[in-house]
């Protein structure tokens, strides 16, 4: 019986066409299915815990894959990195049980949106946050989200070729401000069991309308309501958008670098 | 007598050999003068605060230059931000009196020094910050800190072809640990009133040396009496270097933007 092993992988998205494989351009998938193939000397196809859109980035995404090799799990942590481009990294390597899969056996996910409040472009930040020039009310924006929380039909907040399920449950967003390296920031952080493709970008995009004063607090409850994508906010650019933890029951892991 | 006009500018410094014109690539200075001379229609050439290295960054340098042109500040920021690509931002534009000079105008400046400990590598900050390995123990770097401060001959802490005059006056070293995006990080700020080549990091790369327990905090002290380049700990490297702010006496703006 084959080996399956998790890695988990830090990405700057920028140069790349999203997580899965296409013919337009590269993938981070791509490059994991390189650089493992080299390794074992055996073809080797990773499976990721989400699809992140081209230019979204990742802090914590998780892939699994099978294998015969007996490598160490280091030979898939330093071993791959040396393998890669500096833009994605290997940050730790587990042996998981026989049935865990990285994106069927996920039990919740916690993505990061980060946006920078400051009227002229940061050099810095360019392809790393959403650059907001108007005002943005956190407090407006706090009102709105208790509607988000809990199970709904998310099909007003999902790209239109998103998954048929459109129900999935949310279960905490958070609003914070401070201080980044080049501008103020604005983070939200939302975490849920599930996601529809852009859904995480489309309720940062409506949340934004709500603070800067374009929409009540109420609409986001009206928007939920409609199902439909067409009375949401603009999708939040994928810049700003992070993967930033992967949660599974941790009794599948039996070792872990 | 033709107009003087300051800029500030932000730059991810990555892509680009240094702020100063070179045979061997692009510069910051290069892009700066292709783009405010075909705004202002007749050849322009820009004064930096400081020469940044190949790879270091910068959140707030400062250039300035002469000019014939009536065009208003936003001309020189907005104006000039749809030219340059998005690596390079002009953050603010100034009118300055007649005497002011980028360089030789300068009162202090401010260095900001990011480190991440983490054992892997970081994809997100590959080009931004320093790794470092192993543990770093802020108090014994804060203890050696004192020997800097003040006017001294920094021979030890700058590069060979660096200026002959190696009198400079520290007045501030502040290093904090803090929460990165990616990873635990040690910031260090470094403020004076001049700066020799490599000093920043210089200074920097020998603290690290005592943080890591390689090196006594006294030995800073040790150092600096040698005046001798080879007593030094190694030169940081230069990605992980950012000019955060340059000071001028206020009264030299006339109207900023």
């Amino acid at each position: 019986m084959p080996r399956t092993v998790a890695l988990f992988l830090e990405y700057d998205g920028t140069k790349y066409v999203g997580w899965q494989s296409q013919q337009n351009g590269p993938s981070i998938q791509d490059e994991l299915n390189r650089a493992l193939s080299e390794r074992t000397g055996t073809p080797v196809i990773v499976m990721g815990a989400g699809r992140t859109d081209s230019g979204v980035h990742a802090l914590a995404q998780v892939c699994s894959f099978q294998t015969e090799s007996a490598l160490p799990l280091s030979a898939f942590r330093e071993g791959i990195n040396v393998l890669l481009p500096p833009d994605i990294r290997v940050t730790g390597a587990a042996d998981v049980r026989p049935g865990f899969h990285a994106l069927r056996s996920v039990e919740s996910k916690l993505y990061l949106y980060r946006t920078l409040e400051r009227g002229v472009g940061s050099a810095l930040e360019h392809y790393r946050a959403w650059k907001l020039t108007d005002p943005v009310d956190l407090d407006r924006m706090r009102a709105a989200v208790p509607a988000l929380i809990g199970t709904h039909d998310f099909t007003s907040f999902a790209a239109a070729d998103a998954e048929p399920n459109r129900i999935k449950t949310v279960t905490k967003i958070t609003i914070v401000r401070m201080d980044g390296l080049a501008a103020p920031e604005i983070r939200f952080e939302v975490e849920g069991t599930g996601f529809l493709k852009q859904m995480v970008r489309t309720i940062v995009g409506s949340l934004v309308d709500v603070g800067r004063g374009h929409r009540e607090p109420g609409w986001i409850r009206q928007v939920l309501e409609l199902r439909d994508r067409q009375a949401a906010g603009k999708t939040a650019p994928a810049w700003g958008l992070y993967l930033k933890e992967v949660r599974y029951d941790p009794s599948l892991f039996i070792s872990r670098l």
